[in-house]
């Protein structure tokens, strides 16, 4: 596929990957996306897109250019829009800056693009050449990808664990099973999606803040998604009461809130009342809990197009068992807990025959000083 | 330290090193050594101690070089022998042949020798230097040094888990966890030491042969010792039908065994009626489990230098909180079994706290395909 593209086209396919990656955290639910304008063997514009409902990247690489557009080649990591969204569609703007080839990564998988915006460009007489370094840019907008294609987010489940497999003690203990450098990469998964899931389990037990700290370039906080079906999130715990950019969602039962319990109502009321929390009712399951389906279509609705699940080996266990983990983040550090009462990653019956078992393919592994991170999905997704 | 040396001699000690692996296996429990005879950038002779109780390395060495070892440099794994063992000592054959010059890995840690030999060529006239490539010599002979230095024999655990750490299903079911290649390795550590160590729980519940399977060089395989208290191991079990060169040893304790049983008499004269099986008694401790430092020194007085313990999580548990154990190989496949009532690598209490666990200093780690092996030992060891 690649072999129609020069070093040179793959270089500047490699710098429009390169700061489409900026908008990581930022962009989303819109993809991230990288521009890139060479005219002569130059650089004469380059952008991606920043944030949400913000400029496209082609507007940043044209505006950049100026005139001098004229005749360049553009080098787009994913296809431009075809249609009125927020702005303007891209397309349009880069048929009338008078490029001559677009080179471009991908397709757009919204359905409301898909393929439109190549075949205006194609229309109006530029060059469009497809494919290049196409699996690297279908990676970086992996969640893109499901959030358009799908009603559900991109779901991310993060472990933490000992070489023997426990994230906890026998006693709930866990602080800290892994070390800085692989901490550092939670803090930078916390940053790259839209929400971070917990059972009220693990609010109870560790009280954490869940917001994400990057010293460095100040990682930005996700949404706190807490399932707490009847609503026993302390008024003082420390995730609705710290200062934070980003709001937390408690998700009850249906049930509970029905259930009129004045007591209930107002511990609704209080927990209302503090800033930045919201509370949603979604039905329960017939096993009794709450169903894991419609609070993700629910938060697909509310535009978060991806979840990192943190800790709670219930929770973990469900999604699981539903299919709806998408990509698995397995940090492993080099302890043994030594014995066969701690927690488990998982917390349930698993499968009778070890041949029953996941399969997991392996997609990265990482050694982050002497902890190991594997990041893989399910095999046969 | 390794400044004195050149890159010549770097070479030669690398070659020494590298055929002094030959004997690994069937030197036990004597060390593996190599040398090497150099004259005019020449090798000419080498050898290795390729079993225990045979020649020496040096030997070979001297042997193929007959009178041109006169003058010649001599590269030696190992300082050589100054005692009247099994056979004569080097250091006086080495005096004999000329050499002008010993460059010599490490001090044998055997007190019969250590510093004795290298006195021995010094007296003679012989140049000596020490310590060029000791690090990778005394990894070499990890198990030697342990055997000679003290009352125990070098103990391997092996674990092949899954991602969330499980080493069997819920029903004890553990076929297949690690792949191919993994397994593989698990032969060669087979191959590497002398002895295999299983609880009988492992033979009910597997009945596994515990030979060793190496398709290329044919494996050796080791004596199998099981802890099978109170004699439970089945007549027709295929660990003590099959052809194996190496025996079985169980070990039971005092107290069944003189408690004359009617039953328990008949059932040994019919396991010693075997091939191959032998069985020894040993006492039990405080908790009624079998006394493990007394197996491990009843097991180094049989000159065993080293056990493998494979499978078993209740032995894995006690050697571990007794600290006897020397290194751990783990095995990690990319599986997860997805449940919290599998069989985790120890059986028993853990810590309360997670930061009391066992730090693991981890020695080396590899990927063999889609699997990986870590190798440690216990920090601060």
């Amino acid at each position: 596929m690649e072999e129609k593209f020069s070093i040179t086209d793959i270089r500047y396919m490699a710098r429009a990957l390169e700061i489409a990656k900026k908008g990581e955290g930022s962009a989303s639910p819109n993809p991230m996306v990288g521009a890139v304008l060479v005219k002569n063997g130059e650089i004469i514009g380059e952008g991606y897109h920043k944030f949400y409902g913000g400029p496209h990247a082609e507007v940043y690489a044209l505006k950049e250019a100026g005139q001098n557009a004229n005749n360049a080649d553009i080098y787009l990591t994913l296809e431009p829009c075809s249609h009125y969204g927020k702005t303007p569609p891209c397309a349009d703007k880069l048929i009338k800056s008078g490029i001559k080839r677009a080179v471009i990564a991908m397709v757009d998988p919204n359905p409301e693009v898909s393929g439109r915006g190549i075949e205006l460009l194609k229309e109006a007489g530029i060059e469009v050449e497809l494919g290049l370094m196409a699996e690297k840019a279908k990676d970086l907008n992996e969640v893109f990808l499901k959030y358009i294609t799908s009603d559900y987010p991109y779901v991310y489940l993060k472990k933490a664990q000992t070489l023997d497999g426990f994230i906890a003690s026998s006693t709930g203990h866990s602080k800290w099973i892994t070390n800085e450098k692989a901490r550092l990469e939670g803090h930078k998964l916390r940053h790259k999606v839209d929400a971070i899931m917990v059972g009220i389990g693990t609010v109870l037990a560790d009280d954490p803040s869940l917001t994400t700290r990057l010293e460095e370039q100040g990682g930005i906080d996700s949404l706190r998604v807490i399932l707490d079906p009847e609503l026993d999130m302390p008024l003082d715990a420390k995730i609705i009461n710290q200062e934070s950019t980003a709001s937390t969602l408690l998700i009850a039962s249906e049930a509970s809130l029905e259930s009129n319990s004045a007591a209930l109502m107002e511990k609704k009321e209080k927990l209302l009342a503090k800033n930045n929390v919201d509370i949603i009712a979604v039905p329960l399951e017939e096993e009794g809990f709450l169903n894991l389906d419609f609070i993700l279509r629910q938060l697909h609705d509310l535009n978060i197009s991806s979840i990192l699940l943190e800790g709670g080996a219930k929770l973990s266990y469900s999604f699981l068992n539903k299919g709806l983990i998408d990509k698995f983040y397995y940090f492993i550090a080099p302890k043994i807990y030594g014995g066969d009462d701690g927690i488990s990653s998982f917390c349930g019956q698993g499968p009778k025959l070890m041949s029953d078992s996941k399969d997991i393919k392996i997609l990265d592994r990482r050694f982050l000083g002497d902890n190991i991170l594997l990041i893989g999905e399910l095999q046969n997704k």
